[in-house]
Formats: structure tokens, C-alpha cells, sequence
């Protein structure tokens, strides 16, 4: 027995094993275990401390875990998993298909509403942090436009549509933030920029033997949705470059609020992140959000909750006391 | 009558002008009077809709204003004024003496968990929204190291110091984050920095008739505590230059928290600050936290807060529903 928050993952994906590293990463967080779908026995874990168990015995566990943090896919896990994992833990989730927001949040805050959890939903960087800042900026500078820019970053979906263009065996497609657009942007211009506009895409690419590099590159550039708006380059490379300097998953961005006050006086707000592990990022925030999680629900705030409903100091190890001392 | 909140500001120095503006800039917010120690009538205002009001008629507005806004000053007016004031309306302040900020939280949460307000104490930038991105910073990346700089910025203290140096007629100082040491923070090394070694400093001076310019740059640049320890840039210019080129109050910085997930992936988590008027945007920062007391007070959230307790979509004027669907 000791006073740390007790947390349980569901799901062992990229997002399920960064979870893993960042709660051993703090002192006042502790695993309990992973719930897996698979044969747990099968489950390779890097760690020899940690238990894995079948998803279908989670519900044993509820004395023992505080926080169930849900490490699933968007698409098709976390729609079905929030829901049924609020009705018996507090929860934390990386929702991130933006559209359907809403009605995610209203069936999770039906089921935790109902069972006196907290389920803090779309925890991560965006929606996330990027989310908060999108909101705090606007709210102080109000006379101003806000700007978020995602990048350097390698994108899944644009890198599994490079590999699909006949001829291509492998590679992988980053979306950079345009720098002058940024410069535009940090000058207070206040610019009407697209997405296309503010961003451009550049491809490495491994071409099959004896393919038609031109034809590949003139596919690609006119793909439509995913290329055709946007400044594309195309680089061919060999596997062996693939694999040295391709195999990571750096992402990051900024959110830029741009405001005016008084008689013309330039504001400029902005954050961002320079991140060589989209993933293991995102873990780390899911778990800083658990304790968040816990408090809220130690203090009868059931329901749903986003990041606009938690309170900075709630993520933190330290207590209220600690924080004005020393960081304010 | 209107559904806005209804706001007053008590001190008319720039913190309270630049807080006239900041509200203007607002749909739901409205000013009902500015309150001064001063004769009213004598008061130059700006705004020819804005009221007016002794100080010690303040008592007489408990039912016309949700959420006070104390401009005063940090050394003196506050420590008196947020207890006094929190006794009969919520308020926001921006106790910016570090150090001091226990004391002052328990004398202002005294007041306000008597009375039944809110007080949400030691808002700006830094204090304020620097304090919230130190913590989440730590809080997300525990593995790493925070580092606040601070700059390009006009220093009140330093320039002060420079004016009293004999020979001098007049001018400015500047402190400037090292752009060595930024750098180094960015990459990842961790170093170990004091504030002097991440800054650096940059004097405008307007000598007297006849002044022996190299005993005044010796002088500043040998000044105990302010200069000393820095790296000291000193430059002479002329009356009209100095009023030309040095009369606005810029100031900003960044906060960066640098750490390390998984097996050393580098995470930086960067928030900035750009501002060419220092008092207008800490006035933009006060008046949109008004939401937040005027917020929390309806919760009966009583007693004294910093920002720490404060949850972002608390201080947006959109609804939770409005922010979850178009910002999450």
C-alpha cells in the first residue's frame, strides 16, 4: 500500500506503451496493469514488472485502479470504449476525430454521469494543449486572429497515400508549417491563410526497381485531398536512407494568437512543441491529465470533462500550497 | 439592463487605462466605473461613457458590479486593497511580488472565504499565464529541465538605476534573452543557467552637456546586483532618438520546458510572448479572468485562487458546448 494513483492502461498500441514509460517517468503514479484484447500471455512488454490481462476482466479490477487510461484508436475503439469504461472507472482518452466531439463527449458524460466517474475525453496535444491555447489566446486578445500550424511532422495518413502510387515500395511524407507564412503570422499581418497555405509537404520517397521516378512525382504532386493544393516536394532516396534517418515519428506545431490592443499595440501569444516522438508526447499528457482525473473525481465532479474544464494545477504532482510558493 | 458582466476597476495608472481598453474590446463585459483616490472630477478619462468614482464610495456599488478589477501597485495598494475590496465584491488582481504570495494568499482568502467572494489573486503574464505553462510543462515532461527567460523587454527597475548614474539626463534599459542560451535550451541540453547567463543587457543613455561618457559606462556597467553579473551593453543617443525610438513599454519572453520520453526522444514544450505594451496586455489578462471570478462566484467557488485554479474555458466568453465543438 502506498499513496500513489493507481491507473490501468487499455490498449497496448504506440500510445498504450508511451503510457507505460511515462507513468514509470513520475513518483506519484503507479501501473497496475494493462488490458489487452489479445492473449495476454502473447503481449511482449518491455517492462518485466507489469501484468497484463485479458480486456474482458477489467471489471475485477475496480477497488484497485483509480484512473483507466484508454490508449485505442479513434476510429473504432474509443466510441465504443469511453463509454463502456466510464460506467466503472475514472477515465482518460486521446479522442481526436474533431468532428465528432460533441457527440462523443454526450455519450461519455451520459455513462459517467450515470456511474459517478469522471471521463476527461480528447487529452493529448490536439485536441489537447493546442485546444487550451487555441481558447486562452483568443480570450485575452480578442481584436486578433488565432493560428494553429502542425509541423515538422510525419503524417500516417499522407505517408500510407505515397505508398499506395504504383511503383513506390516505401516512404514517408512530413507536412511542414510554411515559414512565411509564420513570419507573416509573428508580424501581426493578421493574414487569411488556408490550410494549403500554411503548410507544405515534403515526400521521401524509395522507388521499386526500375520505376518511373517522374511519373511517381507527378502522381504524387496531383493527387487531389491530399497533395494537389499544396507545395509538394518530392525527394528519392534509398531504403537504407529510409530506415537511418525516416524511422522516427517527430511532430509538433504552434498556435499563434495575434491581437491588437489599445491604439494599435501588436500582442503575440503563441506555443508550440518540437517533439521527437508524437506518441510518447502524447502519453505524457494523457497520464499528467489522470491526476486531473482523480482530483475531480475525489471531489463529486462527475460526468465528462475536456481539457477547458481542468485546472492547470490539477495535473500537476504538487500540491495548491507548493505551486503559489514556488511557481507562481 | 443587459446580461453582460458587470465589471469596476479600482487605480487609474496605466494598468487601469490599458484595463478601460481591454474591456471596450469585449462583447460581454461592461464597465460601470472606475474608482480612484484621486478627485474624480480631476481624473483625465478617455472615454467620455466612463464614470468616474471616489474610492471610498466603492461599498455603495456592491449590487451593480460582479467582479472588481484592482489596478494598483504590487508594493503598497495591494496588500491593503485585495482583503479590503474582496470583503465586498469578487476580484482579480495582479500581485506580481513573488516571494510574498503566501502571505498574500492567506490575507486575501481570509477576506474572501468570509465574505463569500472570489478572488482570484496574482494574474498577468508573470505571474500568470508564465506560472501555468511552468507547471504544465513540468507536469507533462517531468524528465527534463523549465527555464523562464524573460525579454525583449523595457525594465522599470534598471532603467531607474541607469537614470541615477551622474552624467545621465535620461534613458532606458532593455534586458534580452541570451540567444546562446535559448538556443541551447531548445536542443535539448539541459544546461544549467543562472539568470544572468540568460540574459543579457542593453542601456540607451541621454548624457548631460559635457558628461564623461566612459565613467558613465563604467559606472553602469560595474552597478552591483543590476549590471555586475551581465553581460552589459551600453550606447549613447541623443534626447530626440530616446523619445523617437524608446517611448513604448515592450516586454515578453518564453517559458520552455525541455525533457526526455522513452529512451531519450527529445520534447520541447515552448510558450512565448511578444508584446510592444507590457501594462496592455497584463490589463487584457485581468479582464478576461473576470469571467472566471464572476464564474466561480456563482459555483459558490469561494475564497482566494491563483491561475492554477482556474480552468481555461473559464476565462473564454463562449459556452463549454461552443468550445468543445468549434476549438477542441
Amino acid at each position: 500500500m502506498n499513496n500513489k494513483i493507481k491507473l490501468g492502461i487499455v490498449g497496448y498500441g504506440n500510445l498504450g506503451k508511451g503510457t507505460v514509460k511515462a507513468i514509470k517517468a513520475t513518483d506519484d503514479l503507479e501501473l497496475v496493469a494493462v488490458f489487452t484484447r489479445r492473449d495476454p500471455e502473447t503481449l511482449e512488454l518491455d517492462d518485466p514488472d507489469v501484468k497484463a490481462v485479458h480486456i474482458d476482466h477489467a471489471s475485477n479490477y475496480q477497488n484497485d485502479i483509480d484512473v483507466m487510461l484508454l490508449c485505442g484508436g479513434s476510429a473504432t475503439d474509443l466510441p465504443e470504449q469511453t463509454p463502456h469504461f466510464a460506467s466503472m472507472f475514472n477515465t482518460v482518452d486521446s479522442y481526436d476525430t474533431h468532428a465528432k466531439i460533441p457527440e462523443f463527449y454526450q455519450s461519455v458524460n451520459e455513462s459517467a454521469t450515470k456511474h459517478h466517474t469522471t471521463a476527461i475525453i480528447s487529452v493529448g496535444w490536439d485536441p489537447g494543449l493546442f485546444s487550451i491555447n487555441r481558447v486562452m489566446g483568443e480570450a485575452i486578445l480578442p481584436n486578433g486572429g488565432n493560428y494553429s500550424f502542425w509541423g515538422k511532422g510525419l503524417s500516417q495518413g499522407h505517408s500510407d497515400a505515397v505508398r499506395r502510387v504504383n511503383g513506390v515500395k516505401s516512404g514517408v511524407q512530413y507536412t511542414i508549417p510554411s515559414e512565411g507564412a509564420i513570419e507573416k503570422v509573428r508580424n501581426g499581418e493578421n493574414p487569411d491563410l488556408t490550410t494549403a497555405e500554411k503548410h507544405r509537404r515534403v515526400c521521401y520517397i524509395v522507388p521499386e526497381e526500375g520505376a518511373d521516378k517522374a511519373a511517381i512525382e507527378h502522381e504524387i504532386k496531383t493527387m487531389p485531398n491530399y497533395f494537389a493544393d499544396y507545395d509538394t516536394e518530392v525527394n528519392f532516396i534509398s531504403e537504407e536512407e529510409l530506415n537511418r534517418d525516416h524511422s522516427k515519428a517527430p511532430h509538433g506545431g504552434f498556435v499563434i494568437q495575434s491581437g491588437n490592443t489599445g491604439e494599435g499595440n501588436k500582442q503575440i501569444y503563441e506555443f508550440s512543441l518540437t517533439l521527437d516522438s508524437n506518441p510518447e508526447f502524447t502519453s505524457s499528457v494523457l497520464v499528467a491529465y489522470a491526476r486531473a482525473a482523480y482530483r475531480l473525481s475525489q471531489e463529486k465532479q462527475y460526468g465528462a470533462k475536456t481539457v477547458y474544464d481542468v485546472a492547470p494545477g490539477y495535473i500537476s504532482p504538487r500540491s495548491a500550497e507548493e505551486l503559489r510558493k514556488h511557481y507562481l
